[in-house]
């Protein structure tokens, strides 16, 4: 089964805006076990949006067409449908009606224009509209498929998991419950995961079910989706959890959550359990971590706030760290972690100082960092490591790499 | 002319990376008032390359294919190159030796992978590496042409720019020296600043040199690109010269730098100039502000750090605002930013707080922001906005409004 991604969008074109759905949408695709060859991107043009669904379709089984089902003259993606299918648009009053019913929910008439998302080309199929006002569409065209998903992301990926992908493992003659699950880990390559869970891949290699994929994803870590079928919903359930249970048996601490979990969010978890507080001491990353701790949902109730101790005088005279000490050093890292705790009052301090480049300081090179972890129940303590890449990256790294290592010692203390 | 953009790397396709450059060449392409009608994303496979580059020359003038240069196996763009050429590779002398210096001068020895990186096909021209070991190459291929760019960000737009760009321009037809100059500007709707300039548009109108064209950019605010032709190098730029002072005469402090200057870079050659430091005191943003800061070049020079006061007690505690003051207020982002600056001893202090979303506070809605200002200079304020959007935006329009409020305050008081 081959399906490839078109994304419609003139402002998608000109960069006002980057075409994450479409690298959103592969990385399902990949997960999900459906081959992905070509992403196509194409303004509000009918004859080339026409076009690039035929050139598409051409090559591949199926078609995930995404944007252009908005209400207003520019999104035209329906009428292109039509086209390709050679079918008129129709309106569809369950669908015109449920427009109609979110817009009363919300205390506002509807705008004659949204009438035009209740257009539907005949021998499509509806998938329903649950955040926003446009509906998806299955488009059969000949024995392959369109299916189109609104632009707006949280939408898309809502009907992307719900209706299509379990569509497309149907036509894939899979008749099966089919499920699946992504272990997130973080902190071996690669290779010396595949390595470790290679044995188990073995084990698994003569039933075929459940199945094991790999994908490596930059900051993100590493992702390893366990896919399962079975007669029944339950059945694929356990087989998850069993695989489940032998992985983590195999990996330990490198798994820090599943699904969409963030390592911000582990590390919250498990400071919510304790019933403590966090702050955190900034240099290098300048202020990073605390806005991707800040992005987790309810961390208000954790987070107390943290110091950018960009210059060094901040260091001494508002972290306390001792005057003239060297800024890359366990012993300055240990000093801004105790310090952001008592300044801030919370039970648990974090720190991270390095050198994110693109010049070394201190007579340490680019990449060089220093963390600091003070909580309450144990000995402060420093932790080194060297991180690769450019500057940007190496703020990234060292921000996953800090809230990694506080999730691992509030797991095990290891 | 027509051109359009062709990224080959199996990990765009696999969203392990988005594809950002193709975005950045969209942009620059409609800059430079070249067409671009598709953009296509494809893995490290030769025949889909090549069937990828035959359909994208089928439908415009050129293409210019980013990635896939590297020395590694995966990299066979220059492969595929040849193929729809109809020509060998092989290898150049210039280039090899400069991949040879380079690595010489990192005192590395070149691994005998990066000699294919030497090899063009034949008929090609080498763009001159400048920053990587990968050199750009135009292909031609009948009366069209193929650019080949490295997909390393910076490399890449160094040689769009140097290279790509004006020779577009010149097989456009166009004989003239044509000179750019972007404009950035924020805080006014694209229809109003478009309102703004238009008695300019009329009078460009009649000689059609110098052209203007808007692009909107999201959080990046509006870009108003200067075009101009001029038999000479010097004509063309004193054309810009001429049109960049109409403009701003017209716009006032709405422009904010030009071409690739940031807000916090603007805000920071201003605070330069003063020998003023800066801290901030973020709630709301979370450590946005201070991130962003710490990108800009050397603005270790002017930023001292900051006060991340995510729970109200530290608003209270750290920075000294008073005891039970709602946290949403303009005395709190006053007294917030008057703290900051005794906190970290700067000579600025700024502050936001306000409601990210998603739920309402304090009785406030979502979208209600205060900034607080406090300059040597006067007294301290309090700046209200109402921000659009959900979380995310909220505090992406709360960073960069915050500082353009400094950056206004400090050219002009206004």
């Amino acid at each position: 089964m081959r399906c490839e991604v078109v994304a419609v969008g003139t402002e998608l074109l000109l960069g006002q805006i980057v075409d994450t759905n479409s690298s959103w949408i592969g990385e399902q695709l990949a997960l999900a076990g459906i081959d992905s060859h070509f992403q196509t991107k194409v303004g509000d043009n009918l004859d080339r949006i026409v076009s690039a669904f035929r050139i598409a379709l051409d090559r591949s089984d199926a078609v995930i067409v995404c944007g252009g089902l908005g209400p207003t003259q520019d999104d035209i993606t329906r009428d292109a449908l039509a086209h390709v299918m050679g079918v008129e648009l129709v309106p569809d009053d369950r669908v015109l009606e449920r427009i109609e019913t979110m817009f009363a929910a919300r205390g506002r008439v509807m705008a004659a224009n949204n009438a035009l998302q209740a257009l539907v080309p005949v021998g499509a199929t509806v998938i329903e509209q649950r955040r926003g006002t446009a509906p998806g569409l299955i488009c059969p065209v000949g024995d392959k498929v369109v299916y189109a998903v609104p632009g707006v992301p949280h939408e898309m990926k809502e009907m992307l998991e719900r209706a299509v992908i379990p569509d497309l493992q149907t036509r894939s003659g899979e008749r099966a419950v089919i499920k699946s699950r992504v272990l997130r880990t973080w902190g071996e390559a690669e290779s010396t995961l595949a390595e470790r869970v290679a044995p188990r891949l073995q084990a698994l290699e003569a039933a075929g079910n459940p199945t094991l994929a790999f994908l490596a994803s930059g900051i993100e870590g590493i992702k390893i989706r366990i896919t399962a079928k079975a007669a029944t919903e339950d059945e694929a359930q356990a087989l998850i959890e069993a695989e489940d249970a032998e992985l983590r048996a195999i990996l330990g601490t490198l798994v820090f959550g599943v699904d969409a979990d963030t390592m911000e969010r582990a590390a919250g978890y498990l400071l919510e359990e304790r019933g403590w507080s966090l702050g955190v001491a900034e240099s290098m990353t300048g202020g990073l971590v605390a806005a991707r701790i800040v992005d987790v949902p309810g961390s208000s109730g954790w987070f107390r706030g943290g110091v950018v101790s960009y210059d060094s005088r901040v260091k001494y005279d508002v972290l306390g760290v001792p005057e003239g000490c060297p800024v890359i050093s366990a012993e300055c890292a240990t000093a801004m972690a105790e310090g952001v705790r008592r300044v801030v009052g919370s039970d648990v301090g974090l720190a991270v100082t390095g050198v994110a480049g693109p010049a070394e300081q201190e007579g340490q090179p680019v990449g060089t960092v220093w963390f600091g972890l003070a909580l309450p129940d144990r000995p402060t303590e420093a932790v080194h490591v060297r991180l690769p890449g450019p500057r940007d990256q190496v703020r990234q790294f060292a921000t996953i790499s800090l809230m990694d290592l506080l999730r691992r010692r509030l797991l095990t203390g290891e």
